[in-house]
């Protein structure tokens, strides 16, 4: 091919052959990173960031508010890519701003966030560069992304951070949080339900700090998006109550630059603009579902090259000035407002000492002295009470103390009790509010959640158990983010009665269990839920659930039993007979008390038993030898589980040669006690199962 | 309260003094229905009964095509309680219309499907009116409901199997198939993403047959709706490619009449009737959160009858002429049409032997003999096929012979494999084609598929595993309904390589192996595949899953190995030494060639060693003691599992002394066999575990 064709459709577009200014050279340079990448990787995702440069490049150059060298600034603009697949955009924006590298504690590395280097390693095994962003991996990266529509829920969380932090702490001349929130969406992510349920709560709270661009390509995987997706958007983002701008051409800067004056100027909702882009675009492939995922090929990488001007020889090419002229355009106004900003907040802490205080422990992810001193000791009462209403009222005792700890139910507060008493709703007329009314969305809850955990609000978010089920990525992304979240699931077994197997959760437990890095707690009683949001509060780095009950546990007189304090061990020996146990009752949850009382009569029939209460097998797993060799010895084989949950997992503490008292299969509508007594959660029938184990030896 | 004061806002309401009809009669004996049986068993849902029930009246009396003597006549209109909440409602209508009760066989019983006693045993045990309405449990429900949103989308699944089978076995003068979909949902269901991800599906699809009644009453768990939900739910609908119509009031009868006469001449898109109603209608407490969820109280059901014109000592009272009323008014509409339908199939019978064959198979979900005969034998070959490819070859070689086998992906299909070569796209403009384009909505896919399955279509969806997290809530009511769906999971382990933690499933095959009830298979190379399929097709009342590998597999020698049959009974023996082995290693997956493998150094190395192959636990579990002790001899404690996920639940076959190789962490963004290294998955390592394993003992 000739480079003279000039009735070639690609050389023949005028945005091609534009003025060979900065601007124009920088928009093609993240194009060709992009494409060099992946090809070198020869895996990615080349389409979407050919397709966005210019809208990358206009939104960052243009108008985030963003201080290369202070990527943890609170006051930050958040860029969110929820097209994270086209991770290459983003790192070639990292890259050409200069952001510099911190690390886990926001000290600067001296390295540069993404290098050249670290681009060409795009894709390799420990390199900055992974097929998706992921946050803590690369600075810069706002969020984890890739899943989609996740980006799209987590915007929405950061942006009612953002409203909720200038409520609390914005004082007359002191606006110290006035950040916008961007995040660039593409088909996958508007097909997606849990941007559907993110969009309709945005729109709802009127978060006029919130940005969505959405790269309408009409390209899917399997091809045209007209193959499944004709639905008018922004009609729809329009029924949300959002605003909504559509440009025609991705590659029409200008257009976009008002769209996004326009947004800034919108204070009353959110702003959605559509942008018509080619994926691919200048490319052979363009606007074909062939350039989505995977690499375009060395000759049509050349004619590419070709097309958009650019020295076709030269891979991971960055023209001069290029770099220099995007970092100074972000950093010299970025720069400036992060600079006022420290002054100010200077300032600020002289003025309001305590809220300055307090905005420090937050930011750090620290908890106040003294934050546990309302936190109640339960008596010993045999009726007690649900640990959903202990939890409620643990969490009532801690927010005094952590104001920042804040968070709601996908419409199920009456149930879950994790309302604040006395506080004031979160709601477009009291961002100062902190209760949060997230409605019957669950998966949007979970995503925006991770999204104000992202802005260091320790953030909880709380349905039914079963309803785990509607929120499994965000809380998946919660362990990978390792994010300080909590998500607090009640109606936590068979307990919950005449619902029915459809409310009933089985699996769920194992399914918590089964996630890599998060804590999962299923407390026995008043006092080891407190342990357990104790726990809770404390892990700031890993995400905790508290599985709580639906009906009344009784509160054990720990005069009598071993204090609860070992929850946060995971597991203890609760209760226990002098010397070697004959057999070792090993419970969770609303199981413990029943454990408890089997031991009891155990005791009265002369056998030697032991209660284990085990809370948290992702804490147990982490104690030493030692420790679980003195709640589980190896000695003692006779070993019964009790648990209102599937079987999975506990042959790892019972053995081949233990029991367990567990669900087989799904529950049934009931009242509790017949179902207890319909599936064997009776003290006789641990008592005979027990018993059984100990005429078997 | 005297009942003279007519000033009282309820007694003022003219509608609760109608004209005594027999019609006002029926909708009242609902109400008085549900709140009564919600009464006596303490706990449950009134208010939307009472606030729907001219709904659920007008609908079922004067359009709903349906013979309550015949209740799975194939033809029959399809009448989904999205809310399933609102059981009762459906209850007291499958009562007075008189359905009766069938078997699993379909044949009667003799009973009523729902007796005036079952409903006096509303949530008890074993009772046929359960908390939330169960599919196989009473007869005239058509799917499971609860989880919100769940029954918009299997809504959407029945009217994609009625376009399906009109287009496929309607012929000219027979129009098999001609039936509506109606769906009644609520403000949660509208909130739910899954809902969302369907309508914009069905709007796409055109589905002219298939009408949601949307039950707008502003009401929500934790207070009004305006708390959460205040988008223009009809326009987000009308965006979507719906017709929308509003009723202003659930009680004018007159108008959803005129509402649901649009909706069936409506023959372009799907209906959306939002009706606002008032929850708790007539009762003190109407208008209130405090009508959804719990027992109205006896004062105020004697206030509330009083004000419907009610005997108020009277419970459970059904007025003479009310059941008769309402079961001829659909008896005599529907028994016509279905004797109709009954004779004209008997002749479409003789004009169309084969196709009425191939109906009579689908309807008892039976296959055709030969419905293999063109599975593939895969000859063995080191370098092999991915089982995402073999899987998709063997789905090929069996739809010839099963044309009701259809289904497709949420976007992935040139990734999962699962399109069918040759076949056309279900489309608006060809509702005969099978491969379906349910676009990025696996949530949405999962309720979809289980629709059409339950309409007895063989229906697949097909996603990348880590995406089970997005539509966990429909595999999940799969196996609770025991449909024959199957769920093709591919790019089931780090083998994913470098799309990353994001996109790497890690604990999905535990959470699939909790889940009660379904079938899920990782199998080892293509032959085991095509066994994995053949127990999928068999699964007639198990949803399978089958979890498939994105790279290439060993096609094992069978002559030399054993025969991958075994794989029906969920493990087997796959290579053996001589005698008793020294260890035994056991793999699923893309593992099994690395345990063979490293089976072989251990023999050259003189270590008698077993691999056995356990791709499906459920099976596994269900077979003898003795066939399990054959293949995990218990003499045997030296024992390595090796599997690319994690380690929860292994330890039921490697007992305490047994170790795995497995995944403790989420993967990482590299190629597989950077990552293989990392993570231990190499013959050697497999070698060197495995021979220290020997040493230790």
């Amino acid at each position: 091919m000739s480079d003279t064709t000039t009735a070639d459709p690609i050389t023949a577009d005028p945005h091609l052959h534009e003025d060979g200014s900065l601007s124009r050279l920088t928009i093609d340079t993240i194009r060709t990173l992009s494409m060099d990448a992946v090809q070198k990787a020869n895996s990615g995702h080349p389409g979407t960031p050919m397709a966005l440069a210019p809208v990358g490049y206009t939104l960052w150059s243009q108008f985030l508010r963003y201080d290369p060298s202070t990527p943890d600034w609170p006051n930050r603009d958040r860029f969110v890519l929820s097209v994270g697949h086209a991770s290459m955009l983003l790192y070639s924006l990292i890259h050409l701003a200069g952001i510099e590298e911190i690390d886990a504690e926001g000290h600067k590395t001296g390295n540069e966030a993404v290098s050249l280097t670290d681009i060409e390693q795009f894709r390799q095994l420990n390199s900055k560069t992974p097929g998706h962003p992921e946050y803590r991996h690369t600075t810069g990266v706002e969020t984890t992304t890739g899943p989609l529509g996740q980006g799209c829920g987590n915007s929405v969380g950061m942006a009612i951070a953002e409203r909720w932090l200038a409520a609390r702490y914005n004082k007359d001349e002191f606006a110290l949080f006035d950040h916008d929130v961007y995040a660039l969406c593409g088909d996958g992510d508007m097909m997606e339900g849990v941007s559907a349920e993110a969009a309709s709560l945005a729109g709802h709270l009127k978060l006029s700090n919130l940005c969505w661009i959405y790269d309408s390509n009409h390209i899917s995987i399997e091809g045209g998006t007209d193959l499944a997706f004709d639905e008018d958007t922004g009609l729809r983002f329009a029924a949300y109550g959002w605003n909504v701008i559509h440009i025609d051409d991705a590659n029409d800067t200008a257009a976009l630059a008002k769209a996004i004056e326009t947004f800034q100027a919108t204070d009353d909702r959110p702003t959605f603009i559509v942008v018509h882009s080619v994926i691919g675009y200048g490319s052979p492939k363009a606007g074909s579902e062939k350039a989505h995922g995977e690499p375009l090929g060395e000759e049509n990488i050349r004619i590419t090259k070709r097309a958009y001007g650019w020295p076709e020889d030269k891979s991971f090419y960055v023209p001069d000035g290029v770099a220099a002229h995007f970092h100074d355009a972000i950093a010299d106004r970025g720069g400036a407002l992060r600079d006022e900003w420290e002054a100010n907040f200077a300032k600020y802490k002289t003025a309001h000492p305590d809220l300055g205080t307090e905005l420090d422990l937050m930011l750090a992810d620290k908890l106040p002295d003294g934050w546990d001193a309302d936190i109640p000791v339960f008596p010993a009462d045999p009726k007690g009470l649900a640990s959903r209403d202990s939890g409620g009222k643990v969490l009532n005792a801690i927010v005094g103390k952590v104001p920042w700890l804040i968070g709601g139910s996908a419409d199920l507060a009456p149930s879950t009790k994790t309302d604040i008493k006395g506080a004031a709703s979160f709601e477009p007329t009291n961002y100062g509010g902190t209760n949060f009314h997230f409605g019957v969305r669950e998966h949007g809850m979970g995503a925006v959640v991770n999204g104000m955990a992202l802005s260091h609000l320790k953030s909880y978010g709380s349905t039914f158990f079963v309803f785990l089920d509607y929120m499994r990525p965000p809380v998946r992304l919660s362990a990978i983010m390792e994010l300080g979240a909590v998500w607090v699931f009640t109606h936590d077994s068979i307990g919950v009665g005449e619902d029915g197997p459809t409310h009933q959760p089985i699996e769920q437990l194992a399914i918590m269990r089964s996630t890599p890095g998060i804590d999962t707690f299923r407390p026995g009683d008043a006092n080891e839920v407190a342990y357990a949001w104790r726990a809770a509060m404390e892990n700031s780095g890993t995400p905790t659930a508290l599985v709580l009950s639906r009906q009344a546990l009784p509160t054990l007189d720990r005069d009598k039993y071993a204090s609860a304090e070992g929850v946060l061990k995971g597991g203890y020996v609760l209760a226990d007979s002098d010397g070697t146990p004959d057999v070792i009752l090993i419970a969770t949850g609303s199981e413990v008390s029943l454990a408890v009382e089997a031991h009891e009569k155990l005791a009265a029939d002369g056998v030697k038993s032991r209660v284990v209460s085990l809370p948290s097998w992702h804490r147990y797993e982490l104690q030493s030898d030692a420790y679980k060799e003195s709640v589980l010895p190896k000695a003692v084989s006779a070993r019964l589980a009790i648990e209102m949950a599937g079987e999975l997992g506990w042959d790892r503490y019972v053995g081949l040669q233990g029991k367990t008292i567990t669900m087989s299969t799904y529950g049934a509508s009931a009242p509790l006690a017949k179902l207890a007594d319909k599936f064997g959660f009776t003290v006789d029938n641990v008592f005979a199962t027990a018993t059984s184990m100990l005429e078997n030896k």
